[in-house]
């Protein structure tokens, strides 16, 4: 079984994060949320949630894919880490897999782990780096990064990422399921 | 400003009730998440939250909507407390409004509160009533009857309270904002 880890910093977009969470572990793949910085993490809209561990204590060891949710401040505070940062370039040295949505893939970058190709929400590429910037798919895949755009994406990006760390079947039954005909 | 109550109850669905917190705060409407029984709710795929208040302490008063989120055992929880069919009750008495999206129907129909027409998820109207059931529309009013289908429909729900309670302008924006091009 694949096994997600799903960092959450102070401020982070609700329906992505739980979408990411939700879609991921229908598909039999086992998610931890990290706290960054505190076990209970406020989201941008002020949903408070208790993650499953803090971001000291996971290694790059025991993940296939690190998966970053956006939000302001979200995203930045997960950019800012350095936690974060050095999870994110163990994953990208040892050949795994990262990913983020909406503003977080401004945190690969950071890290240096972004390559070519990639997505986020729109306009923020200006905060990232226009070069690859590809504004009309939902996903976005380069070598080990996955990236997507925003709220109303979530739930394809997590649903790719089923595809990718399960199976197609999964993929085809979670999305007949969740009634997400626009994947 | 309108006031909106979501109940949260043992086995919540994640996307449902996190899309719904989330679209109808970003519509400047305050949102009371309640939990039923508990303060620390678990959902359906095991993420806990912390609600802003316990359903015992929510009046009928204090709202213009009450809405529920899906999922199993999150819907028929919900139809089991007592004090969540109380509020259903004292809603519909004042003529304010009510709203289930998914298996959360099943709640307004034990509480005896929901009207002629209504949607839910594909196959549930077979534990609800199959007469009036809907099946083309992701969301349906019915006087004041809210109701939306699954996961997938989550958003264009929320932003459809928005419409109604905030203004056509604000969902607009949202829906622009969220990239929700298929609600």
């Amino acid at each position: 079984m694949a096994r997600v880890c799903i960092p959450l910093a102070e401020g982070f977009e609700d329906i992505e994060a739980i979408t990411l969470i939700d879609v991921i572990r229908r598909g039999g793949i086992e998610v931890v949320t990290a706290g960054v910085g505190a076990d209970i993490i406020t989201s941008a809209h002020n949903v408070k949630v208790i993650a499953d561990t803090t971001i000291d204590k996971v290694s790059a060891d025991d993940f296939d894919l690190v998966v970053l949710p956006g939000g302001l401040p979200g995203a930045t505070n997960l950019a800012k880490s350095q936690e974060v940062k050095k999870l994110l370039q163990d994953m990208d040295k040892k050949g795994k897999y990262v990913g983020a949505i909406c503003a977080a893939p401004i945190a690969l970058k950071e890290a240096g782990v972004l390559k070519d190709k990639y997505t986020a929400y729109p306009g923020w590429q200006d905060n990232i780096k226009e070069e690859g910037y590809v504004s009309d798919a939902k996903v976005v895949e380069d070598q080990n990064v996955l990236t997507s755009k925003g709220p109303a994406t979530a739930m394809c990006f997590g649903l790719e990422i089923v595809r990718k760390f399960a199976s197609q079947e999964m993929y085809e039954q979670l999305k007949a399921g969740l009634l997400a005909d626009f994947c």
